[in-house]
């Protein structure tokens, strides 16, 4: 472990950092397999305070990565989340120490199925184990045991990410003293396991998928996995901010062309979503991580339904969601709610009206902004946080 | 023209005839371009009486065809809509004579992409010019005129079918007693030509399309427009109609496979959607009709908005929406009744509390029944039909 530790000091100076697990410590998936010799890439921001009582872990969506408050190292791009979190924001990492991790199954450093599969020499593809939402949180743990910190002051994410803030809390109650999952849901819908579906219908019809082997065949699925991505970016925004945004807008041009190319600017703008992403993102990891959502019920994993996963805990809650949100609507969050309400949990439950739509958590809201930021200062008191 | 009007003849007593209309008659077009050569074909159930004043036009939408009320020649299923129209329904085919059109750029028997171009000999594919609904419209007239017909009865639709309606109410006013429209709006939406240019991209993704000659090159995009109707099948339900029907529920299985392979029914569904859809629908068709929706904008047309298309009209109105319908919601649908009331137009608005979603103007819906039966009768009786 004296390697781990060596990396683990690393992150801490630079802020980014790798920490790698050798066959002597495999992680047991849900699956049933186990992975052997991976690693978790990860970012973090401020400092670790002497009894490590100040961290907060942020957990990324689907596409997302730990580049959470930094320039994207491919394009460029600012962190996903500058809104909330950096000096002097909700998530002051002039206060706290935030730590974000790639997820298991990502590609952007964490292992996935684009790695090398140790057992052959060639990238895992389909070989790759599947994995779930739990498996992620698994891997987190490891994460922050190696940091040293025994309790986290907080976990928070929206969508993907708010179902890895659920399972932490479920998982490990003891190490999260606050949670703050947002626009997410204890379990997918089958409206959002269909979508996801089409998706992975999408790369799987296109011939230079190969089954997952394109590394081996040196193609790259990119005509399906564009589909897939403007697919699923009309459910990241909502009809009414499409209808203000673009309207019947059209691009550079005074009229119809009476062509198939673009007319409207909304398919300029989606054809331009479908292109970035296939820049920045493997095929096989958007397989397994929309697998892992569709897998997440945590109630499932209960005999007695949700609230059983929070029975007890001593974690503090702030559920947020919003109104136009309709892949986690506010009624799949209040569940939630409603769900530690039946156990005397610790919650409060936040809709805020927006039209933004499922992205809302990535975008310029200033109710959630302070929420967060009212949620997390009250937490820092009860803890007595310097 | 006597050999159009011998096919109309063979058409009123078999039920099922197409009507030619040679280089002597070209459809003009919206684009600017001339459709020479092509024909219509078209159902009709019941007896069209001696003064063809009981006439009732069904038009269909993205994916129907003329079988409404009959077996579809390739699926063996029923007509589309039996629910609706037969001997005794609200649409009673004992009394009226119901006539339903392939529309134009259709693939069961209207001219379309996958028709041969007479000036080059092959099929049309891309050659095939963009119509639009106006454009339909028009060859619906034509069809209507070579009938004998002067004053369609009613004029009822869902969808696309209720654009048509629109359109005929709008473009030829005097011939339109009754005009139905349901479940569909006065313009497509951003998010709906989102939606569409996702299903063409998917269309277009595939090798197979073969830029729109995949005839000529014996193949066909069949994985392509299976994408597009999984995505587009999503849209025609509604999250509550997905959790009612499917939830979690696992397809033949008692836990997670941990696989890629369809483990929730949801996935089941979809994929049998797909493999079906792709045995009677014609690739290059599905372009052009969702083309034709996201070109429809009757506001567009006129130039002081949308109720200047309703000025004057005698038509009377029946616009039904469904509460669940997030493709075509009741707001886009109120816009018409807010049209044609700012012109004193002859309105009934009613929503139809519902979680089927778009699709629940195709399925058992008493309210809706009642509604048009309701109405049909009314209209009717102020006509003094026998």
């Amino acid at each position: 472990m004296s390697e781990t530790l060596e990396m683990v000091q690393a992150a801490v100076e630079t802020g980014e950092g790798t920490v790698r697990f050798g066959p002597e410590a495999p992680l047991r998936l849900d699956s049933g397999a186990k992975l052997e010799n991976f690693q978790i890439a990860y970012n973090t921001y401020g400092t670790l305070n002497a009894d490590r009582s100040n961290a907060v872990l942020i957990c990324h969506a689907l596409t997302g990565d730990q580049h959470v408050a930094s320039a994207h190292p491919v394009t460029g791009k600012p962190g996903w989340w500058v809104s909330l979190v950096g000096p002097g924001k909700p998530i002051d990492t002039d206060r706290y120490f935030v730590i974000c991790a790639n997820v298991i199954g990502g590609c952007m450093g964490s292992t996935g199925p684009a790695d090398t599969d140790p057992a052959t020499g060639k990238p895992y593809g389909l070989n790759f184990p599947l994995i779930t939402i739990r498996d992620m949180v698994r891997a987190q743990k490891l994460l922050v045991d190696a940091l040293g910190i025994e309790k986290l002051f907080a976990v928070i994410g929206g969508s993907m990410g708010g179902m890895q803030v659920l399972q932490w809390a479920a998982s490990y109650p003891e190490s999260v003293r606050a949670a703050i999952p947002i626009a997410c849901a204890a379990r997918h819908s089958a409206q959002n396991i269909a979508l996801h579906e089409v998706g992975r219908q999408a790369i799987m019809a296109d011939p230079e998928w190969k089954n997952g082997e394109y590394a081996n065949h040196g193609t790259f699925p990119a005509k399906g996995l564009a589909v897939a991505r403007m697919a699923a970016h009309i459910t990241y925004l909502s009809e009414a901010a499409l209808q203000r945004k673009f309207g019947r807008n059209l691009q550079n041009r005074a009229s119809l062309s009476f062509q198939f190319a673009p007319d409207f600017q909304i398919e300029s703008y989606l054809h331009y979503q479908g292109a970035a992403f296939v820049d920045r993102f493997d095929a096989n990891s958007y397989l397994y991580i929309t697998r892992a959502m569709d897998y997440f019920d945590l109630a499932a994993e209960q005999d007695g339904g949700l609230a059983e996963a929070f029975r007890g805990s001593p974690t503090r809650f702030c559920i947020i969601a919003f109104t136009s949100d309709w892949l986690f609507p506010p009624a799949e969050n209040r569940r939630v709610a409603h769900a530690l309400n039946a156990v005397a949990g610790n919650v409060s439950f936040v809709v805020i009206d927006s039209d933004k739509g499922h992205d809302a958590f990535l975008l310029d809201e200033p109710e959630m902004f302070a929420a967060v930021d009212g949620f997390i200062a009250a937490v820092a008191r009860e803890a007595e946080l310097p």
